[in-house]
Formats: structure tokens, C-alpha cells, sequence
């Protein structure tokens, strides 16, 4: 991973690359860069040219941990089985240190190299990332969850916090990952629903994960949504219907994937994995 | 100003555009927007054309100050001489308002419909802004402001913290002012080193207020820096020491300035203006 690399080149406060690559190194799925890379790959070109932008998505998907974990937010002290950010770094640094990756994700998609993005697609990349990060995105999902707490929610308001919480920067990679590699429009839309769809799917198997997983395999303890009295696809659902619903939406998801012009492989082997993968 | 009306334009939660918009809309001299248009106005050029850009600045701007005043941070209650974000939303939603306002902006310069600004020129925006705003930039000030916190700081270190904490910002807006104005490098240059000494202008005229302003007029504590055992250039130079400095930088600013091939006026007024401002 080439995450650490750009964050040693800067000139900056030790303390504050410090507390930026703590989190960006302390794992997890990498599933956005893969998804990203994935797509770029599926239309038959080469990876390489997707590099920064899926560092740039991991970093902001890395930045809404750390904020998310806060005193003020979520309050959890373990983040994939380690100490989260803040508890190593306190609160003011894991504060900035967010901030930072969030800025500096977008100097690094503005400054590619790569000859083969043209100036106009970086601008759509910056679009597309901005917009599924920001308010009316990742961010507003995020208050509408907060919103939503210690109240029962309906299922269409859950799937609408779901959908902007985490579903549109994984759909943004995806999307990335199309612009990047010169997809037809028509593509690039197709996409975007299978996109929507995955990232359900990947919500949907957090929570059913969150019931039957196995504590060290995930990270955090089990039945810890439940215990903050959240609504989940399998409280609302039950385990079964929670189930249901995930093979639902993986046979609309590989619908979709189906309508694209493209190597489909790497996408169902990826869509496969977010409904099986046990962590 | 055009602030609030590309947020109403936004369909996110309610409770995060009031978050938004309250600081927005809490005052402040808008001295970056000023310093970008103003720059715009002495290349002869149409000012409309760097609005979009002048709110992305100040929104960058906002958010900066909704976490600096956070508990965690400087913990501070009143800002403009109104209660801060966290003290009326809370300080998930401050956090995470702040967070939309950085997010946002981004969006706002990649999407500016302007066809005189080219989509280099845009991504020159971007990376100029966002390496102003960043860990190199502005968080890093931030950072090494709190490292220095509770200790005697050298004049070097002060001037250090505030070439990145506020100056970087500045400079930006100056900067994208002539870059979207279609400035040449030269004059880009000298406006530069131009901004950095009105940058240091502005925080020692900031410290001075601080020791001598009316507390009614600058919107908090007189002696508040004071209180926090901050070093400050009054601290380390007396009074009459830092408004000494004040005039050297200002004769260094304008020399910088008399380089560029533009109409001087607007900017000479503003260099005049924050030597000058009672607040």
C-alpha cells in the first residue's frame, strides 16, 4: 500500500504524520481502493493510473473513522482491534489529524501525474469524491444517523443513512475508478446502481456480522450496535429477513454489473466477497 | 454575500445546513474573500468571476475556526461575539459542520461554471487551497500552535506557527485571485511573498488588539490569549516592539507589491486597512 509514502514526503509537524498514518496503517479492508482498482482493471486498463485517487478515497474513508470515533461521536475506544486515534493521540490531534487527510486527499486527485487523466477528469473526480464525502454524503449521512439515535427507525430511513453514511463513497470509488479508465456514459450510470446496490449489501453484512461474527475476527465487540440501542437491518428484519434482503440486493447489484461493457470477473468476485466475508 | 445560498441549494439534513450556516453567517471581516477579489479587481479583470472560489476560501476558513474553538481545542465560547457552533449544536454536529464546510468547498472550485477559468487553472485552484489548508498548511500551524501551548516560544517559532496557522490562507486567497485573474508567474510570485508579509501583518496586528482593542468591538476577551500563557509578539517584543514589527512588515509587504504589474490601489488600502482596523 502506498499510503504511508506521499505522508513521509511532507513537511509538516511529526506529531501530526504521526497521527495521520497511525490510522491509515492500522489496516482494514482496503475494500474502496479495491473497488476502485477493480473497476480500472474490469475496463481493461491499467491500474497504476487509479494509485493516487484510491489512496486519496482511503484517506478520507480513514479521516471519517477517526471522527467518527470521537468522544463527542461514537466514543469507541477500539477501532480494529486497536486503540483508536484519539486514545493515542488525544482529542485535539485526532481532530486535525482527520482534517488533514480530508484536505490533503484532494491535493493529491488535483495533482496526478499521470498523463492519461486528462484536466477534466480530474475536476469530475474531485466532483464525484467531494460530493460523496461532503454534505450531502457521507457527512450528511452521518448526522442523519446521529439523528437517528436511541429512536426506531423505519426501514427506508435506514437504507437512506446507509445509502449517503457509507454507500456513496464506496459507489464514488467505483464511479473514480470508471472516469479514470475513459468508461461511456452509459457505463458510468450502470455502475452507479451496482455501486448503490454493493454498498447495502455491505451494510446490511456489518450488521448481520455484528450479531454472528466472531469478536476477534471483526475487531469490536459483538452486539455493540445493539447495545447503543441502534436500529440494524437484523433488529428491524430479524437475522433471516437481514439475510434475505442481502441476496436481494446481490442479484440486483450483479443486474446491473451485467448491462456494463466490461470484464465482469474482479467486480462479482468483489460482490461475492462483501456478502461471505466473515470480518 | 453569496454564502448561504449554495448551501439552501443542498438537500442534506436540516440540523447540519443550520450547523453550516450559523457560522457563516456569524460575521467576520471576510478579509480572504476581500484579498481575493480585491486582487482580481487590480488585474483589471470581472470579480464574478472568483465568487464561487472567494466562498470555498471562507467556508475553508469557517471550519477552521468551528474546531479551533472546539472543547478539545481552545474551548472557547464566544467567537464574533456570539455563542460558537458547539455551544448551540453540540459538538458532534460542530465537528462534523466543519467537516461538511472543508468537504463542500472543494466541490464548489471543481464545479465553477466560469468558462474564462480553465481546467488547469481550476486544479491549480485546488492544489493551492488545499496545500494552504492542509497538514503543510494550516492544520500543521494549528498543530505546532498547540505543541508550543504553555511554553515560551522563540520569535522564530511564533512567526513559524503563523506563516501556516492563518498565513497560508491568506496567501491562497491572493493567489487565486491572480491565478484565476490569469496572472503571470512573476507577478504570481511577488504577490506571493506579498501575501506572506500581510499575512504576519494580520496576526501581529491581531496580538496587538488583543492587549489594547476594545473588547466590545473585536468580539472576545481582551487579555484571553494572554490568559492561555500564549506567547504572542507583545509578549516577546512589548507593545511598542510589535507594532515596530507591524510597520516593518508592512514597508516589506508593499514592496512586494509595487513589482506586480497590476493597479496597486485596492490592495495598498487593504495593507493599510489591516495595520489599521480597531477589530
Amino acid at each position: 500500500m502506498r499510503l504511508p509514502h506521499h505522508l513521509e514526503r511532507l513537511s509538516v509537524p511529526e506529531k501530526l504524520v504521526q497521527a495521520m498514518t497511525y490510522s491509515l496503517k492500522a489496516g482494514g479492508k482496503r475494500i474502496r481502493p479495491a473497488l476502485l482498482l477493480a473497476t480500472i482493471r474490469s475496463f481493461e486498463k491499467p491500474i497504476e493510473s487509479g494509485l493516487d485517487v484510491a489512496c486519496a478515497i482511503e484517506m478520507i474513508h480513514t479521516y471519517s473513522l477517526i471522527h467518527d470515533d470521537l468522544p463527542a461521536m461514537d466514543d469507541d475506544d477500539i477501532r480494529r482491534g486497536k486503540p483508536t486515534n484519539h486514545k493515542i493521540f488525544g482529542e485535539a490531534l485526532a481532530i486535525l489529524a482527520g482534517d488533514a487527510l480530508l484536505t490533503y486527499s484532494f491535493e493529491l486527485v488535483a495533482q496526478i501525474k499521470n498523463q492519461d487523466v486528462t484536466a477534466e477528469q480530474k475536476l469530475l473526480l474531485i466532483q464525484e469524491i467531494a460530493k460523496a464525502a461532503g454534505p450531502e454524503g457521507m457527512v450528511g449521512g452521518q448526522v442523519a444517523d446521529m439523528e437517528g439515535e436511541n429512536k426506531s427507525l423505519t426501514l427506508e430511513e435506514l437504507i437512506y443513512i446507509h445509502h449517503h453514511k457509507t454507500g456513496d463513497l464506496l459507489t464514488a470509488s467505483i464511479v473514480a475508478g470508471a472516469i479514470i479508465a475513459g468508461a461511456a456514459e452509459d457505463d458510468i450510470a450502470n455502475l452507479r446502481m451496482f455501486a448503490k446496490e454493493l454498498g447495502l449489501m455491505f451494510q446490511i453484512k456489518d450488521d448481520i456480522l455484528d450479531v454472528e461474527g466472531d469478536p476477534e475476527t471483526i475487531g469490536k465487540p459483538i452486539g455493540s450496535d445493539d447495545g447503543n440501542n441502534k436500529s440494524t437491518y437484523p433488529n428491524l428484519l430479524g437475522l433471516e429477513g437481514a439475510k434475505k434482503m442481502l441476496n436481494e440486493h446481490m442479484t440486483q447489484a450483479k443486474e446491473y454489473l451485467y448491462r456494463v461493457n466490461m470484464n465482469h470477473q474482479l467486480l462479482l468476485t468483489l460482490t461475492n466477497y462483501v456478502a461471505e466475508r466473515d470480518h
